[in-house]
């Protein structure tokens, strides 16, 4: 009997753990969930009586020997960088390995001695990078097998919160973790190619260059740049490609407010403010506006943004109660990113009933016997409440399918890897279409960005 | 005969070498000047052929031991980097150091030793840091002394084009590293008190936050803030001052057109650009502005920036030949700081005879006897040409100056220090009067910030 030892259980595996829990019995595999709380354990077999749990402390390396050789393959659910000691783990007892997770250099170092004893170490397999690869591949390789060219390729993702859910004037709430959204697009300028011109966007203008998608059925999104639109340049095989973008996808007008804390610079994670502890949500508001001894805050403000008093911006500001008195930041020692954070979550938290949403969206720009095209190719999943979410539904089940793929022996190339190979993302792709994750294909005239190229 | 070694010779030490060398044949001391460059020796032979000059490569430990050990004290105007090997050959042989660089963590370690030596290891004695501490210090301590209490302390200072040699719309030249104009302000928010309130602000809005000065006799000028107001809290006595804001100086209407460079991403210093070489201006600016098939680089400037073709900014980036198809930026892998940098070095550089300015402007707010008061102190030194520049004045005579007092034995508190002791600030301050560099008081009615404090 076969065995997966599934490291690190937490509110985002809850469609992991329950696809492979079905799937495990029917195929005869044994599951196995190591985690450091004992408190999951018990939640989890309160619904699983028949999964085998183990504490798992990662940093005791017996343990982590031991649970790593009683299995044939590890699914590492764990946060990016603890992954490399069990990857380490697994090379020594020949097991496979599959993470969510971006490859990091650690792991790609591995590559030689994981081809070594032909292992097959799968990364990248989640929802974005994950379904993002394998969905795009799979257009991609089939324009391709028909002689095309491609000339763009633009992709975007977003997780937010679904329509009936949608109750906040910003048309967001968090579906994942909360940091990750108040620090995104910082580090580094966007940098990408349209109509073979790199551009470049510095952080302070991000949110005001966005683009605009329509999903049919969903309406209108905007997307804001990503910063490594070139990343899988080469591994896509694009190295010509004219427009190459990716971008995270928002409700449109998300990003215009957004900006407001951008230039403000609440957003900001490099420095700890003075007495954060015992600033209200306004003096907060105040560190970051002019001193006046006569005008208020909120005509500062007004004045900074150079927002009208009936400007929707207004509203979104006041519904996060971000010029009260009386809350208090209560966070010592806290970053302008850590104070926003908070005040956000307040108001962004999933309640018990709310659905997430997930969007993707591709175009496929292509040149075939002369003539160009384009593929629109898109996906919307949505959850079902705040546990079973459309983010843990799109990021566990891909780990769960390339999992099991792996031990029936479908995926063979061994080495350190992300799911570009047909091998990999032509059966994933079918088995997640069973389980509602489907992309909507449109075919049309190449649009481009020369006016030329649009059609009537 | 007493020995002085300066090390490191260039463009920024004419004041220097040339007041040192007319004093030290006063007083009969000797000057000797290290520098690795054979040509800088023979320059200095020419004008000044009594100062010893010899071939000082600072990497060369015996060479280095050697030169240091025949002096009584050393003058390193080095590279602030390049200091600690000096410094410590100091501790060895038992010099005095004089340098005009900010202290830092390794030379500040030293303080020990060199105070076990009885040793002066004299930092920040230029002009700013330097001739700001030294004024400050001279107006605080003479307000203390008559019983006062500092309210507030805001301290400017610019290194600016001479009105006679102004001729270019922003009304700015370099007159010292280019570099760091360019990416002044980067690598983190500025922060300062304002009555007693924290205020942070972000790179992005750094110049569009400035505050306006008059300078009798000069006219308006305006400054942006400093990233390290509060640096010299502790140092200065002003643990409980309302305000404390320290900034830079610059003609009025040079951080709203400078701005524009902000806004656009030019000034990043963080990554390079593809292709950096062949890219003409034109294609340099294009490369920070959205993609169109229609639309000319100039329209999406003026567009992305909000500015009207007969805006005054226009004429500022059109002075600068930003724009043109022609001018190549021939530097490779080179970052956006680096190409503006070229862009307006070849637009800004002092000619022949130009005349730089050094402005400095300090307000101190005070409370004496139940009453609130304040001094306005300036100073405002012209250079003579492109070799005789105020700000080499400005910044190698209190250096000089500062190695006579200490070797005349006016200057005896031994460490690491800077120059905040009226022992020091006091000599050095008549002494800069002779030469010039005067400071004229303004008493009069507290301004602060609040109205009710406001005069009539």
């Amino acid at each position: 009997m076969e065995n997966i030892l599934i490291v690190g259980v937490g509110k985002s595996t809850s469609y992991l753990i329950d696809y492979l829990s079905k799937e495990s019995r029917q195929k005869g595999i044994r599951l196995t969930v190591g985690d450091i709380d004992a408190g999951n354990l018990e939640k989890l077999k309160a619904s699983y009586p028949h999964i085998r749990g183990i504490r798992l402390d990662i940093f005791d390396r017996k343990q982590r020997e031991e649970a790593v050789n009683a299995s044939d393959l590890v699914i590492s659910m764990l946060p990016a960088r603890l992954h490399v000691e069990v990857a380490r783990d697994c090379i020594t007892f020949g097991k496979h390995l599959v993470t969510a997770s971006y490859v990091s250099d650690e792991m790609q170092a591995m590559d030689g001695e994981v081809k070594k004893k032909g292992l097959v170490f799968m990364n990248e397999i989640g929802l974005d990078p994950g379904i993002d690869h394998m969905s795009a591949m799979h257009v991609i390789d089939r324009i391709r097998e028909r002689g095309g060219k491609i000339l763009l390729f633009e992709s975007f993702c977003g997780g937010l919160v679904a329509p009936e859910s949608d109750n906040n004037l910003w048309n967001y709430k968090f579906t994942w973790n909360p940091r990750n959204v108040v620090v995104a697009g910082q580090g580094g300028t966007a940098k990408f190619i349209q109509e073979g011109t790199y551009k470049y966007i510095p952080y302070h203008k991000l949110f005001r260059r966005t683009e605009f998608l329509d999903v049919e059925g969903y309406g209108k999104f905007e997307a804001y740049a990503n910063r490594d639109s070139l990343k899988y340049r080469e591994a896509y095989g694009l190295e010509d490609v004219l427009t190459l973008y990716r971008g995270t996808m928002r409700r449109v007008g998300f990003s215009r407010a957004w900006n407001m804390f951008v230039q403000l610079g609440m957003t900001d994670d490099s420095y700890v403010m003075e007495d954060s502890e015992n600033m209200s949500y306004r003096d907060f508001v105040n560190a970051f506006l002019p001193y006046s001894p006569t005008d208020s805050v909120e005509l500062k403000m007004r004045h900074y943004l150079k927002i009208d008093q009936d400007d929707i911006m207004w509203n979104k500001l006041e519904e996060l109660g971000l010029f009260s008195r009386d809350k208090k930041v209560e966070l010592s020692r806290a970053t302008p990113a850590q104070v926003l954070q908070k005040i956000l979550e307040e108001r962004w938290s999933l309640e018990e009933d709310d659905k997430d949403m997930i969007v993707m969206y591709h175009k496929f720009g292509y040149e075939l016997e002369g003539k160009k095209f384009q593929i629109d190719s898109s996906m919307v999943v949505t959850g079902e409440d705040r546990k079973f979410t459309a983010m843990s539904k799109t990021v566990g089940l891909p780990v769960a399918m390339a999992a099991l793929q792996i031990l029936e022996g479908w995926i063979t190339t061994p080495g350190v890897q992300i799911p570009l190979k047909k091998e990999v993302y032509g059966p994933i792709l079918k088995e997640l279409e069973k389980q509602g994750v489907v992309f909507r294909e449109k075919q049309g005239p190449y649009m481009g960005y020369n006016p030329h190229n649009v059609a009537g």
